[in-house]
């Protein structure tokens, strides 16, 4: 018997039917084949599927940011919302070497699928990033993830059942709230100070969900220059928070994409290095120290957990992208070349944090208060109570400024005073232009509350206990006061 | 008042504890800060992490391909297991060409986030992809993904609630396994014959889901050369098909990523390019007509599941990598040339195609039927009911070959004497080579069963009614006949 024989075979009698005349099945006319032109979704188009969304799709809800990205792309506008690198610090010279060298090199493999876990040259890579923060890591121990953001969405789909509990700072990364709503997760917020989340307001919250029998699935935090409020968490806390982990096996997912880009102040460990950090999953990425276009990231976890991420890595999108992952080990072969371009950012980013601190220190400085980051991309700033800072973005726009409402930052209504603002994106004229639209804004906004109420304009000050984790009351955080910044209106210390 | 002044605020007494001496809170020996060494995962971890993991890793399982890439890897297998596309196809001098123009007029672009809905200008190319199969889409209504898994992903992220019913072939393409699996879903597997599915047994599966209550979300099918059976869905099914969807509002996932890999017969068209296509959910992906290391796929979805999605995708990665999206439109940039490339792989796989499947005739034909696919990447070979391809498969791996077991196409267990046979990933020669390996191990199997039964070898003959859908009776996939190809060992028709 050969391949090629036809078998008859019940199939319901439409088997036997000609298959290349272009009848329809039991006569009739021949169907259109013309091209069909679909038209834009209706009322009736919205009915016809709702019945079908997953529960899930009820509490989905759109990032801040990424709502932003259209209104921003203007080119009039200048965003001071996204939480973009400026990309175009990055050589043409250096690119068109890497590319020749992968060329010639390696360009089959640049091309087609790789492992789930990620390439064995870009772990190298990962090991070595890691080792710039003191952290030691195996490659074994190593998930390369399609961005950081990648990340977080296989650490919830590893860990959360609807209905979870998940504890993250507040506010926290706006990119991760629809993640986790995603998953129907409960997050409770524990509120931050200058010197990280609270520890002991984390400790409180544990004891409450104990005694409620809910055991958190992890603690979510990003220790280092924290988004959205550019703060650090400090070494005591460090300290603290692996030894309540460790006591009560909280597992500890620590979101760390800025480390490296610290302008003042001295380095702190990361809590995955710390004596006692197994309960810690380490997320990083490539997004802030080369390029988030090629969408790199990864998890270090330990080795239960890791081979669940890699599954659900699997079902979602088979590996990451070979292509850029080539692109990343080739120019990490020139010794000390990504180290370098770190400084080149490092030093770009520097000087625009300082120029933000000082156009809020003279736009807003009457009105706002807000934090001193010492790295990272990101300042908290935070108005007067009566402000809404979701009403003053519409206001903001149309004078061609954006940021992020803090709201946005919280997944229960909070963080209605405050907003997050980018320095790493636009150049110092363009910052400081931008503050200057915003404090604009507020500044009639502050006018026109004094005419309506009598008040006088006066500085928000954060208040003891204003940063309760409950009760929909707004988080305020201070400012951090720099080593050497003294009280003048001088820029921060270096 | 000044950013910079420190603001005294209760923090139960912590907050004030000295952050940069290195102390631990409440005294102590300061802790080691020295890189800690993970160890590998021991029983206990396992037990210390399990009752943290969510619900639906207990029903997540590995692709079948995904564990077989490690086997795979060591250079003196022959992998006739993989989907890979052979990418060693690309023309360097093209790849510098691109390259070099994305350095010079849109380096930081590609190395940017991009727009969760992906770069309009590939969007642009995807429009000129799917006119090519006569499939009208307005850019409007398309989602860039991560390859075309994501887009699987994404449509069950948002549609699939666990429990929810999906039908699909059986078999199924086995990367979408996983991806049901981790969404929980209730998979139902209607047959294939060597016309594609079975829509008559699909009507009567949702007639009897319809009298159970039960609708089904949608129906996943890989209508062109399936993946992994190899056969195609004749016009009359198609139109069926699609009249079904209407008459019964049945979304339908229509995954076309070989469409335009066709080596013989005539263009049919797609689903959603029909009269009455509403329903459909066009998947499509650049990874087998370009280059999978990209990770770059799409979906093309009515409005309000696009909406849907979009918000699935920030949540997930917030969007495509710019870095590759910018190569590809830089490609398409030259009129024609991805065409020229697509002809290029086209012409290698047909070559291969016909290799394959002389090889199976002269070393399988006494025992085994198989389909003659007339495109794609895929033959799909049925072995005698006695044999047990998972079995089969080390035995062949130590022979230094592999191939996908049936089961890995099935939800149920079901496929056990099938395998799913790749011919794009290697050479004629290899090819030729591997399917003599196979056919040895089969050999061999098949005389140990005669010797201990006293049977006669038979060629496996699939029958009427084999190929149910329900009882976990094994699907039979007689050969398609070949236009002109009589019943001789000549080689298919092209």
């Amino acid at each position: 018997m050969r391949y090629g024989r036809r078998v008859t075979i019940e199939d319901g009698g439409r088997g036997t039917e000609p298959a290349r005349e272009g009848l329809p099945p039991g006569g009739g006319e021949p169907r259109s084949m013309e091209p069909r032109r679909q038209g834009r979704p209706t009322g009736h188009d919205l009915e016809r599927y709702a019945g079908l969304f997953a529960a899930r799709t009820r509490v989905m809800k759109s990032s801040a940011m990424r709502d932003l990205m259209a209104l921003t792309e203007r080119p009039e506008v200048i965003s001071l919302a996204g939480g973009l690198p400026d990309t175009s610090t990055f050589e043409r010279a250096s690119y068109a070497a890497i590319q020749q060298k992968v060329g010639s090199e390696s360009l089959a493999r640049a091309l087609q699928y790789g492992p789930t876990e990620g390439l064995a040259p870009l772990k190298r890579c990962i090991v070595e990033v890691m080792a710039q923060e003191a952290t030691h890591v195996d490659p074994d121990e190593l998930l390369v993830t399609t961005g950081g953001q990648q990340a977080i969405d296989l650490v919830c789909k590893t860990l959360i059942d609807p209905g979870d509990v998940v504890v993250a700072e507040g506010p926290t990364y706006p990119g991760a709230v629809p993640t986790f709503s995603s998953y129907q997760a409960d997050v409770v917020q524990i509120g931050l100070d200058e010197d990280g989340l609270r520890i002991d307001r984390l400790e409180e919250t544990l004891d409450r969900l104990d005694r409620e029998g809910r055991r958190p699935k992890f603690l979510y935090t990003v220790p280092t220059f924290q988004n959205p409020a550019g703060v650090t968490m400090s070494l005591p806390r460090r300290r603290r928070l692996v030894e309540v982990a460790r006591e009560r096996e909280l597992l500890v997912v620590e979101d760390n994409p800025y480390g490296m880009l610290r302008y003042s102040g001295e380095a702190l460990p990361t809590l995955r290095s710390m004596e006692g950090g197994d309960f810690v999953i380490y997320l990083g990425t490539f997004s802030k120290i080369l390029s988030p276009g090629i969408r790199l990231g990864w998890v270090a976890a330990p080795g239960p957990v890791l081979e669940k991420l890699n599954l659900g890595k699997q079902a979602t999108d088979l590996c990451s992208s070979a292509f850029t992952q080539i692109f990343v080990a080739t120019l990490f072969e020139e010794p000390g070349a990504w180290l370098r371009y770190v400084d080149v950012v490092r030093e770009t980013y520097r000087v625009r944090r300082d120029a933000m601190l000082e156009a809020l220190d003279e736009h807003l400085g009457a009105v706002a208060s807000w934090t001193v980051p010492e790295g990272g991309l990101f300042v908290w700033a935070t108005l007067p109570d009566y402000l809404d800072t979701t009403d003053l973005l519409a206001r903001a726009l149309d004078r061609n400024v954006a940021f992020v409402p803090g709201r946005g930052a919280f997944l229960d209504g909070r963080g209605a005073q405050s907003m997050r603002l980018n320095f790493s994106g636009v150049g110092e004229a363009d910052i400081r232009e931008g503050v200057a639209r915003i404090g604009a804004v507020v500044a009639e906004q502050v006018a026109l509350y004094g005419s309506l109420t009598g008040a006088a304009p006066q500085r928000q000050a954060p208040a003891a206990g204003a940063d309760e984790e409950e009760g929909g009351r707004v988080v305020h955080l201070p400012p951090r006061r720099e080593p050497g910044s003294g009280h003048g209106a001088q820029g921060p210390a270096r």
